[in-house]
């Protein structure tokens, strides 16, 4: 039997149909409209699209947002002269630097300068530990946050269950593992994080009944490393050839989709799946952050 | 074959030594003693105990401590004060609030207020928030860093070996698991972390070719959960009846002590493993603050 298909696509349009009445509920009530800003320097094609996007999912959803485009020769100066307005910006509460950032600038230090209330990505350190923590006020990052929101809004229980995550990134794997194993809701399971170093790692994602991937390897986890009836979240981007398509090229997942799929209970697409999730947790965070600014 | 046994006590004497080394050429060099202030609120004879070996042992290694030693009746307020003063003491490189506080006080507010530059104790959550990231600036929690010294300096190899973290407390669990999956020297593990909601325990155990026993629970690790070589790190501090002792009672480990050590390759007592490291690694930190002062 084929597995249960988690939509994120689907999921995520609910959810910001349900930002949107908060929204206007918001304006209504306190006259604010919650506001996001995002920061493109130099001419990353990918990166642009991510932007654009983002800032589509806003204007839908009734949120400001506005986008601040410069050229790759923007200095370390000017970008944190321009986060620094923003900071103190009453419009504007959420601010997003789209990474990669060109290479002259120090990424450390500017991200370290948007100020922790206004960092809707979750990515400043004092986020972090709060998140490590378990402290209400912090914003959780949006990938992980969006895989647990999939979870938990598709039913299915993370208490107690084997969470397996593979990948150790800062902007999905550690802050994955860190929040599937809080006591909290949606989460108090038991986790694995295996990565590069990792020996037998078939034997440990076949421990898992809930495997998160999300190490940026082209399909690889097989169907025969997944636990009969387990659930699949594939966080994977990768471009592969594909002489059928024009482009030459197609996107797919970190999963083996079309056999992992016989094998697991249920699993998320690539496109369609965690991607449209991790926008739709932008826009909340950054209603989050309006809601706090009351 | 018995297990061998890890002495933490002998190692962070050693450790101990070669901090006193360092503190003498930093005197020498810089003249700058580095400085540890300890808050003590209340009247816990526990913590009294803690707060009082500490001070000894950086009087052994040359460091210069203080303790202020408050009534329970002290406020919120009072303390901010005192640790506000200590944060702009420049004799000043560690300030360390011995918990637990009295009800009455915001720990919270309490722990914030204190100087990202001078928590030696890790607890902050920039700090936490660095450690994740994984930035060479922050202060690690003493107690995971204790336990991953007390790994290399006795030659056990962490890369690619399956370490099952055993609690998920702010002060060792959550920390412990983050430390041991970066990509790092004495590190680069396959983590898992159960707890009290994990099902099958005993078989999440025996997956760990190192386990580190933290929550609390008195001899609750046995011997069939160990897997025959497997490295056990015993964090606990219970106490528990004993009619041999003439208090009644002895202190004991999270571990079925010798039991276990039939079965393991390597593990530490309890007492004289993981709690001297903890110490040895608060002044350690205490050191590396204030390098970093210079």
């Amino acid at each position: 039997m084929s597995a249960r298909i988690l939509d994120g696509k689907a999921l995520s349009e609910t959810i910001r149909d349900e930002i949107k009445s908060e929204v206007m509920l918001l304006k209504e009530k306190h006259g604010i409209v919650p506001g996001l800003a995002a920061i493109l320097a130099g001419d990353n094609p990918a990166s642009r699209i991510y932007v654009s996007k983002k800032a589509e999912a806003c204007d839908q959803a009734g949120l400001h947002s506005e986008t601040l485009t410069l050229p790759a020769s923007t200095n370390q100066v000017e970008l944190l002269d321009h986060i620094h307005r923003l900071n103190s910006d009453s419009r504007i509460h959420g601010i997003l630097v789209q990474l990669p950032l060109p290479d002259h600038i120090n990424e450390n230090e500017l991200l370290l300068s948007v100020s922790p209330e206004k960092d809707v990505d979750g990515f400043h350190p004092v986020n972090v530990g709060r998140m490590v923590i378990g402290k209400e006020k912090s914003f959780l990052p949006c990938t992980p946050l969006g895989i647990q929101t999939l979870l938990v809004r598709n039913g299915v229980e993370t208490s107690g269950k084997h969470v397996v995550v593979i990948g150790r990134s800062n902007i999905v794997g550690k802050p994955m593992a860190i929040m599937m194993m809080q006591k909290a809701a949606g989460a108090d399971a038991t986790v694995t994080v295996c990565h590069s170093r990792t020996r037998n790692i078939a034997d440990v994602i076949r421990l898992g009944d809930i495997v998160i991937a999300a190490m940026g390897k082209a399909q690889f986890v097989k169907a025969d490393m997944i636990k009969p009836g387990a659930v699949v979240i594939d966080v994977g981007m990768n471009r592969i050839p594909d002489a059928t398509k024009k482009s030459g090229t197609r996107l797919c997942g970190d999963v083996d989709y079309d056999a992992v799929k016989e094998v697991a209970g249920a699993i998320t697409p690539v496109p369609g799946g965690v991607g449209p999730m991790t926008i739709a947790m932008l826009l909340s965070n950054t209603l989050k952050s309006a809601k706090n600014s009351l």
